[in-house]
């Protein structure tokens, strides 16, 4: 069977990893990568010898050209290429290219920065994989969203979900981040935060509601989730749950898992490529029964866990695979995990 | 009618602010404050010209003395002199003090650091006043549960409270701090932590729970809270109850309270005594409905917060009020809070 | 004596503290403060029961009436009473600002944020009191460049200085700030820095060159220099020079004064309004010689430490003392410093 | 040739990555690494396959035996095997673990935290190598020295360097980190700090003296160097002198390089494992002149960038290269430094 044909436009944090996840996945060719200027991430590809073709998202390659790194073509040469494009660029860019990609008639997945009406399909690997297949333009739930979707669509299937509570502890910038931050300070966000909209978007069964708080922080993001299960779960059945699923890796505080940065220290030191990890993590130790509702705490490593869930809706797009358990598996196997 | 006699020993964070707190309350007399050496602290109160006399803690004055800092006495001298005293020592030894205390027939309130088999009641001004009249130990709740039990009691009175569960973002350290710290990272505790178990000590008919965080912040803790009532209550009936409380402010995103550090600041800039709030704040943004729950966000500036309630400790234990309606409207009265 | 009759124009984290420094000198009369929104500056002086009259600085007063702000007037009304403003606006603001200052026939001192070239006068209270004699348009040195200029005149009068090279290690965010921030990160600035320049327009016979560093902190700056001065100093000597300066703190590791946040906890003790010092602090461990040159660390704290050369350039423009002896100690004496 | 058998003793933040680059001398054997517990350093290690073999330093493995961990032996057992040990143990172990290595007659290389007393030689691969040659028991130099000196080391060879005054603006605790940490505080230390006095063990004909900053941040320190060359060194000199450096990473702000974070997301990004760097890296835009004397930046990878000269000291105390050219030569060789 001939491999599907994937590009990426947009090579920053999110572009990066999407362009490493699908050259992991023996059933996707990744053609290039598009950008617009020698940024770090440009600057980096050209000293590790160009293993992705890079091609150009501007006319005027003049400030690649003078930064030495190597130019594949325009972005319209690699639209001619692929069948289906990665658009991780800035918000709101997305939503102008894909004119152009309709134009080249090639299939789009957006990230969740744009808005949901750039697509035709909101979009989550394990929630709603069915509603991608074959869909034109799928947009990706946010990071949180994407995490906090696995967790609860991991408990609504197994004991049905009626609502959820969230509080989620943001990380302010990525490492590596100078155009944001936030020093000495949390910053409280209007309520509902958005992640619980998306939430109830994609599982119109659960009600959801929560709260964000900006935390000075770079690696991971912690969501505080108080669940209503429809029928009660013990904190071992919760575990159980958790710990069968591909994409939940379940931690201990005893272990010497003691926050988000021992997350990032562990995914350094198992030698993942930039340090990342695709698993969003939960602290035994967090799991408490509040009543009948259920609470508990999981991490969210913001840069990479929705590769995972993007490779999934290439998969649907494209009807590689055509069900939610065909589709997740072949990209767990691509990427490793369990 | 004669004033209360008041020591102060251990003038640290708190402890200078229990000073400060009991120099303003016009039926009560600051004897002095007690203290081991010439810390930070006291150098200040030396600067100042020393509005409170020091007394010191040890046998051996000399770090003082050397130090140029006027002694007006060892702390027996002050026990000699006074009918209560606030402990504000480090953890661990307010309970060897307390033999002291017993000794020289002077009553004591603790601070939350200290165990509470150190005293006969685990104390709350608004939740338990009547346990604490006529007491001769008691323990004040810390920080966290001092301000969680304000916003819980206060709707508690008003539609009975069945349970919470509570995400405590937490500043890891004071200003000043040097010995203990956190740099980007999140760090996760065992749950349930203390401060959900203590709440059920002092208010044993609402089931509580929840998950704490620390964050790399050293200006007030925000606790997201979602709240079960016994009765049904709106967005605006819970802002009615909130605005009406002497020790809450409620707050708006909108009029620039964007978080912890807004509120530091306000404090700075309001002229109070070393930038301190006596209120918790609740942002009126945060809060929303959760099915029958109802979830909004707290802040506790942790410096100055249990100052109003060990105010009304001495109340209790003097019997100068016996009701918690006399005793907290005196104190919210001398430390002009509406 | 009539007293000199100021506004301050600007009511932010300078403004504020330009507004209380003038309020304390008994040989002027605070007019008011102008602003033109409801700022939480701007709300926190209404709290306080209006110390300070405020002027509204734009036409359209709705904004401040809606917050229940007493206004007194519009910023013209407020010149017309005035005979001279302190411009703590945005930087740019200023510039602006003085087209209408020159009409209504008003002196003016513009903030570090300004371009030179909006003063006659770019100006330092011990460095160059008497350029600013008279003077109808000065501008201060910014916040780093004063303090490092209170420390390079104090050498340079004593034995002499040929050359400075100095590391800033910049505070990124006032408390308070949501509009800037650093996450885990150093920033690094182009060399030299403004501050080195600056040090040169106001002390021309010094060489000055330096590296700036911006860190995750709010509480203080801290510079580190490399003095060479004309005649060898020893530590001995340099210590006494520092401690007989009235706007010169000398601290010490020992006492427990560990760095920024130390300096920032010890002010709040003090009583200090809003926390504030207006010394630069030099921490005695830290002077070593380096061959014939000398090296020493001083703290910047940021919010207040332009507030008495500000004063300064008050008395010069007013002609009030026409020295910088007779200028400056009029301002140590009325804030209180040795 | 034979290889040379190497053992790692201490697998933590330091030891992992000695194991590593051991794993990449083409002339090296890595024999295993020792540590005592399952800590997570070591649990990534199994995650990862076990591509080393563990040793345990203590009697009892019952810990790494209930974690899972497959166990090749005793830390003796390793010591049989091994020429040299590269001892990354805690400060102050390796002290003790000398007497061990001295019975089983395998040299030792110890890290920064051990006193210089435990060798024979405090080592820096291009400051002194040939010292090393032949030695048993050999000292590196700290991170920030180790870096320092690379720095130093090559102007005093071009043009004579004499004198160095330094200031370490220092990362306060590594990624992942719980136990020590700062938060919004910078903090002094006693001058002059032991670098500049390990710079002058190291280089005696250099005077050094300098001030250390702790900051809080967890990536790579920044040093600024006033250095005062024997000849005078013009800004493109040093470049020249720096780029040709193999250890030495000139960057620019102007291509994206705005600060430590810029270098470690550079890194990662690079896909080097754990995202490490081993070269400084010095801001071209930060070098200028002072006088005679010249001034810049450098970033210290604290991590990782002591592995060069580690190898360096093993090719020096095997004598498997008798000269500094010709080991250094080999080490940059493997691992893959231009």
């Amino acid at each position: 069977m001939e491999k599907v044909k994937v590009g990426v436009v947009g090579y920053g944090v999110i572009g990066q990893r999407l362009a490493d996840g699908v050259a992991r996945q023996g059933d996707m060719e990744l053609v290039g990568v598009a950008d617009v200027a020698p940024t770090l991430s440009v600057r980096a590809l050209a000293e590790r010898g160009m293993p992705y073709d890079l091609y150009c998202s501007i006319d005027d390659t003049s400030a690649l050209d003078e930064a030495g790194i190597p130019v594949s073509g325009k972005l319209v040469d690699m639209l001619e290429k692929v069948d289906i494009v990665l658009d991780a660029t800035s918000a709101g860019v997305g939503a102008k290219n894909k004119e152009l990609y309709k134009k080249y008639g090639v299939k789009a997945v957006f990230q969740g920065g744009e808005k949901n009406d750039v697509a035709d399909v909101f979009f989550h690997g394990y929630a709603n994989y069915e509603k991608g297949v074959g869909a034109d333009f799928l947009k990706l739930t946010s990071c949180n969203t994407t995490g906090l979707i696995r967790a609860a669509d991991c408990i609504n299937r197994a004991v049905g979900l009626e609502k959820v509570a969230i509080t989620i502890i943001r990380r302010v910038a990525d490492p590596g981040d100078y155009h944001r931050g936030l020093t000495n300070a949390l910053q409280v966000d209007q309520a509902p935060n958005h992640q619980a909209v998306d939430l109830m978007t994609i599982m119109p069964e659960v009600d959801a509601t929560g709260i964000l708080v900006h935390t000075p922080v770079t690696h991971g993001h912690i969501i505080s989730i108080v669940a209503s299960p429809k029928k009660e779960i013990s904190k071992e059945e919760l575990l159980e749950l958790f710990e069968a699923h591909p994409r939940i890796r379940v931690v201990r505080l005893k272990d010497g898992f003691l926050g988000n940065a021992s997350l990032f220290r562990y995914a350094r030191d198992l030698g993942n490529m930039r340090g990342d990890m695709y698993e969003i993590a939960v602290w035994e130790e967090t799991i408490v029964r509040s009543g009948k509702d259920i609470m508990f705490a999981i991490n969210i490593p913001q840069e990479a866990i929705v590769i995972p869930e993007t490779m999934d809706a290439i998969r649907a797009a494209m009807k590689m695979q055509t069900t939610r358990e065909e589709g997740t598996q072949k990209t767990n196997e691509y990427l490793g995990m369990k």
